[in-house]
């Protein structure tokens, strides 16, 4: 697999983002050999295969730190009201009906909806089927840390059962990933997991070498509950049950106050900040622009469709911006640099897949490219402006993960979209009748 | 001009929204003569030409409350820095080199992209050449609610004569404009504006007939100088000068008192919420929730592209939802169903075009197609969820006023897309070429 993208314009990959114009990137065994500003060297001209894309912008892939992609068959169920009528009257008694076959029309529908806008990497967790996850991504070509997803109930045995599995599971994934996948453990949240069940999974993960992932300090309410039952907020009873010691991903922290945010400054310790999700459900905001002066790993999730509602990462960077713009009555509070460096450099590090730095020669061959053509890009003077505060996830045309081309002019190459559409509204029909039929049982 | 469009998803115009199955619309002389469920009465059938459009979602035009078009050619001139550092430095200086080449330039390529997003109308405000914003529109075949902007400096008399000019102008699009366009007095705000110079712009407001529209309580500052000037902030000062008496669009509102808000809870005034604008330029998130809950007439404006940076109604629904259920940490802050009625129904009632409702029998030809086939419009059965919660402008595939189709499956029936991007990009470089010269002139 050899090939040469010439006349692109290429945003480069870290702080400050520059533009360069009229470049070509040599493609070799799903790495950047050489990228270089024209003319092509003469011996690549003559025994390349040479692909023009003139009018295209080469960019990083985004990274989405935080996913649920069985859940995608949940979008628009409900909307705009409390989280806990969301869950309990909506959410949960659905997901209480998902069997193998649903979770994976589901996961395809959401894989092929991140590619479609851009996505080269995921983080996944979800405590059903994650086998499947496993096949669908690697058929699909993309990078995902997965987990299979636990809540700390039941007896110790069936505990201790659960965190086995799941272990054993990140294991397989490691060694079958092709290096694509990286295992994770992922217990659900201090609130559906306690301490002692925590403990299990922490030694459990270090034992293993396998990172963390957890929901953190996402509501108000979940945090107050927590300092009522144990006298101290999630954030530092999970310091001292040693959950930071090793690799963690961070997910939602939106309450969180100035000693808790230094408690996670550390570098082995990534945010996962899901800004649209926190909106949608009334969870709020999260304190963004202190974590960043602090220096913390700040990368950006969609969260599911369901609370989403969609897992466009384009539309995501944007809300990080605007959301603190607004609610710091200040226009720098996150700038355009820092939502991409979440979205890109920062995510790809936290997932694992940063060696040297992205879109340079000797790094995998992971990026997007993008049609500045369209009418709300115009003029293009200033594109990485452009590309945060007017793109969409609609204006990427293809996508490249590991050299492999995942999507060429907008048609997914890895995925049948046709087939996912069929099957996701075959999915739906079925689920609702059996949500309706439950419903009747039950009254 | 007389046609079907038959097999389509309707989404009715009001509160309640409800979605409607395999729907045909005749359309008639640039009216909507008849909406009905299938089958098609058998005359019809006959007699007319039927488009089948299956697939495809009918949905009320876009109404863009607050534009400023000419503006388009300063999108990602600058971002992420201070209110009055944008303005002085880099927004005014860039305005006063706008020729009438470049503002005609500008307005096509804000059209063009208006379009191609589903909006149907606008309210355009700018102090140069809206004259030719006037011919542009009536080329381009949308609706629009013109106004050359004022500013009250200079001698009494320069400032009758820009009252004069602009009510002149107003009156002949008034009389000119084929019912399409409207003309309106706009004085740019408060704070640019002194008190004398605005009662003499209501009093020719009130005498001619014509909507008043002002710029309002956009930043905290300029509410705080307005208080130490006068004593007073700028919305009572706005009412005891008369302003109120009138038709009126109230932009952006977005520090305000419970009492101003009562004071301008009147049918006659309509509010232009703006909240990607103001957020992009950190001025913070308007009291929406507290206006609907007092009955106001909330409507929905992007601003200009230089503070925005697009024009996609669908995108700025969706802030408007997001921002205050983050703020508010309450989900059900702002729902689907009132982001939607304020960017059609409500919108399409503050610019004088709505008589009896949308999207019904005797209502104008103004409304959207839209492709349902999107993997993030996946499953489709909650469609206007999706509208709202995972759309975008990108997914609008028709356009029509008054039953002329403006964009067909994404092509632009009245406008050249070619040639406006060349038009934009030729303009911009002349742009920055006599920006350049002029720094280095003062230097």
């Amino acid at each position: 697999m050899e090939y040469v993208l010439s006349h692109v314009d290429m945003i480069t990959a870290g702080v400050p983002y520059k533009v360069e114009t009229d470049m070509y990137l040599v493609i070799k065994d799903g790495y950047i050999q050489d990228i270089g500003h024209h003319p092509l060297p003469e011996h690549i001209e003559k025994e390349w295969t040479v692909y023009n894309q003139k009018g295209k912008i080469v960019l990083s892939g985004m990274y989405n730190t935080h996913a649920h992609t069985p859940m995608s068959l949940l979008r628009g169920v409900s909307d705009d009201v409390e989280l806990q009528t969301w869950l309990k009257q909506e959410i949960w008694p659905r997901e209480g009906l998902l069997d193998r076959e649903k979770v994976k029309t589901s996961s395809s529908l959401a894989l092929a909806e991140m590619i479609k806008s851009g996505t080269v990497a995921f983080l996944d967790m979800y405590h059903l089927h994650m086998d499947d996850v496993f096949e669908l991504t690697m058929q699909a070509g993309m990078k995902a840390v997965l987990s299979r997803g636990m809540i700390g109930f039941g007896t110790k045995e069936e505990q201790a059962q659960k965190v086995e599995e799941a272990t054993a599971l990140a294991a397989a994934w490691n060694k079958n990933g092709n290096g694509q996948i990286r295992g994770m453990l992922f217990p659900h949240a201090p609130y559906t997991c306690p301490p002692p069940f925590l403990e299990m999974v922490i030694a459990k993960a270090h034992e293993n070498n396998l990172p963390l992932g957890i929901h953190l300090a996402e509501t108000s309410e979940e945090v107050e509950r927590h300092k009522q039952l144990y006298g101290k907020p999630p954030v530092v009873h999970l310091d001292e049950l040693g959950f930071f010691e090793g690799e963690a991903v961070l997910t939602h922290m939106v309450h969180l106050t100035e000693e808790e945010i230094e408690l996670v400054h550390q570098p082995n310790l990534t945010i996962s900040h899901n800004p649209m999700s926190n909106a949608k459900l009334g969870s709020g905001i999260a304190p963004v622009p202190a974590m960043l002066k602090k220096g913390l790993h700040v990368t950006l999730g969609t969260d599911s469709t369901a609370s989403n509602n969609n897992l466009d990462m384009f539309e995501e960077m944007r809300t990080a911006a605007l959301l603190q713009k607004a609610a710091g009555h200040q226009s720098g509070a996150v700038t355009a640099e820092q939502v991409v460096d979440m979205a890109t450099v920062r995510g790809a590090k936290a997932l694992g897949f940063l060696e040297e730095g992205l879109l340079q020669p000797g790094a995998p061959a992971d990026f997007i490219l993008l049609d500045a053509s369209s009418l709300h890009l115009q003029p293009v003077h200033n594109i990485f402006s452009h590309l945060v505060y007017s793109a969409s996830g609609a204006d990427v045309t293809d996508v490249f993960v590991n050299g492999r081309q995942l999507m060429k002019n907008r048609q997914l190459q890895t995925l049948d979209e046709e087939r996912i559409r069929y099957d996701i509204n075959q999915s739906f029909d079925d689920l609702e009748r059996m949500f309706v039929k439950q419903k009747e049982g039950r009254s």
